[in-house]
């Protein structure tokens, strides 16, 4: 096995995506959704990838995704169960409606009235959203709103297809006794929810909750019809900071190469940067130090025990303790960096590299912007 | 005058860019170089935009770039003096010399003697990095390896074009006789090499220094040739924290919309999140607050006394203080964001909506990815 050779090929900095353990993090999310008898619909946000979505759920969907525009990409390739996770703007209705014209099974996400009135005749889906704690979008479980909410949708000729809510404060914990009562009340408020909205007469079958860490330890989902979640796929530093998963789990990569060595400053440089890599260090909050990503071996993934320390646009800082790393990492060497949250990272790049059995065995697209 | 009506047209979240403050700020600049006589070669990888470079330096170059992709990119578009300012790995030699041979006057950069014996044979120009105290690419002034780097290129049948070095720490104050110290210290650090370098022989015809601050400010560039600056086109936040623009400098933004309003909360939700206006929040060193951004009127691009206090990938979310910002910012209202670091907001999208005495006249293209 001489992965090294074929790395020299690429072009860096550039995407490496382990098939292997891309496999095995869906299977466990396939299994957790097959014991508790509910439909995993796949968050596309993090690898926003045609191939990765048909590895979870085949041709078709269901999915979820964070814009139109991954929506429309993923409907171009013949996904017809889209939900789009994030609050709607009245301005993007239209577009909306274009696709759902098209054939697609679109679900919109409101907790607004006024979008509501503005999708009035568009005879358009939506859930209404339920902050169970995030403090993002959603109304209240018990808010006098939500039935207004739902009405404004009826009545303008649109369907209450069911409530959402995201458990995303799930992040702010590595504590796995914490995780798993938030992911209690974020089951419990969407249930309770849907309940309110059927007691008043509407049918709202969907009750859709999620975020890796309630999707990955949330004991029951009762009355919950989907789970979403994104980042389970590739997994990050970030998620293994909160012991959602393992070292062996992060399927993906920069790979970078050794573009200088300022040894006054006791630095190795590569070419990963700011842009490549991202400026989010969300993962310091559970893993300090971890800087702008941990350094591996570009073949082993063996950890090196350095961090990229620090970042500007194109280049990325390694401190060094030692003299001898200017030996092992010579200008020309590759390295890889696991970063710190996979869906900022990735969105710097037009695809992944594939590796399988530690060989490159193909490319995947990714779709970006909005 | 009615912007709004036009801005709605455009699918948010995305970039709009004032013409007439770019073209100010490049008056300005090249106002420096016009009088110090010397070249100001824009560094592009901000707007990474070839009508932005061609304001600045009609057709044909000279510019410098940060990634190869920039520099074909560039020369498809017909630039021919471009410096690749970013220390160049051996495995991109190949493609470099590609480049040189459809006729671009193409400089490279290393600090490295392994580097120049890779490019033995090449026939490629090299800038010598020199270290002026950013701590990043370069060999310090002084550094008994400098001279061996000029003979592994020449003797390589490579250039010794001259040095450059990039004060990247005069970032890290806001205080103008610390910024003139460092302009001054990059300044003569650049000559004293390109002395040492003619001294031994090489005639190093090339000295090239820059940052926006150390342009702005800098007293002297005598023995400079070229003046690199990049963000100073349509500056940001990070700059203006450092007292190197103005408000009423910053031509980049980024429209967005309301899409919720959490009133339990008390936040206003935009779809401009952590993906459309990056995870860099390099101004709070200096103008602690900013958030991921200020927030201002979208026609009037009054400040609103607001800014993006948080985000996740979609969401952008403005703590308000009172509800009567519920009322002023409906769902559907569009806003615009200052963000932090034009370099990093703008990798996010595929190009701008120009802006001209209010009016939307235009879009322009950038290039992403390497």
């Amino acid at each position: 096995m001489n992965m090294t050779h074929e790395f020299l090929e690429l072009e860096t900095p550039c995407l490496l995506l382990d098939l292997a353990r891309l496999e095995q993090n869906i299977a466990r999310f396939t299994a957790i959704a097959v014991k508790h008898g509910v439909v995993l619909r796949p968050h596309l946000k993090t690898l926003k990838s045609i191939d990765a979505a048909r590895l979870v759920v085949g041709e078709g969907g269901p999915i979820t995704v964070s814009t139109l525009a991954e929506a429309e990409h993923f409907a171009a390739a013949g996904f017809r169960d889209i939900l789009y996770a994030v609050g709607i703007a009245p301005g993007k209705l239209s577009r909306a409606k274009r696709l759902a014209s098209s054939g697609v099974d679109l679900k919109l996400l409101t907790d607004s009235t006024s979008v509501a009135h503005s999708a009035a005749g568009l005879g358009l889906e939506f859930l209404i959203e339920i902050d169970c704690g995030d403090k993002r979008g959603g109304l209240p479980v018990e808010s006098p709103h939500l039935l207004a909410v739902a009405n404004a949708i009826s009545d303008g000729g649109n369907t209450v297809a069911g409530v959402l809510t995201h458990a995303g404060h799930s992040y702010g914990t590595d504590d796995l006794t914490e995780i798993k009562k938030i992911a209690e009340v974020e089951r419990a408020s969407a249930v309770a929810a849907a309940v309110r909205l059927r007691s008043a007469g509407y049918s709202a079958p969907t009750v859709s909750i999620g975020s890796t860490p309630t999707v990955a330890f949330g004991e029951s989902f009762e009355g919950v019809t989907e789970l979403r979640a994104g980042v389970f796929m590739p997994f990050d530093l970030d998620q293994m900071s909160r012991g959602v998963c393992s070292y062996d789990d992060l399927a993906l990569s920069v790979l970078t190469t050794v573009i200088g060595h300022n040894r006054e400053a006791g630095r190795v440089l590569v070419d990963a940067g700011g842009l490549a890599l991202s400026k989010d260090i969300s993962a310091h909050g559970f893993l300090p130090g971890a800087g702008y990503g941990h350094v591996v071996d570009a073949e082993t993934v063996a950890p090196l025990g350095l961090v990229v320390d620090a970042v500007s646009q194109e280049h990325g800082k390694i401190d060094v303790a030692d003299n001898i790393w200017f030996e092992r990492l010579p200008v020309g060497k590759q390295v890889r960096v696991f970063p710190n949250h996979a869906c900022f990272t990735a969105a710097a790049y037009p695809g992944y590299h594939i590796i399988e059995n530690g060989h490159l065995t193909g490319q995947w697209k990714r779709v970006n912007g909005w």
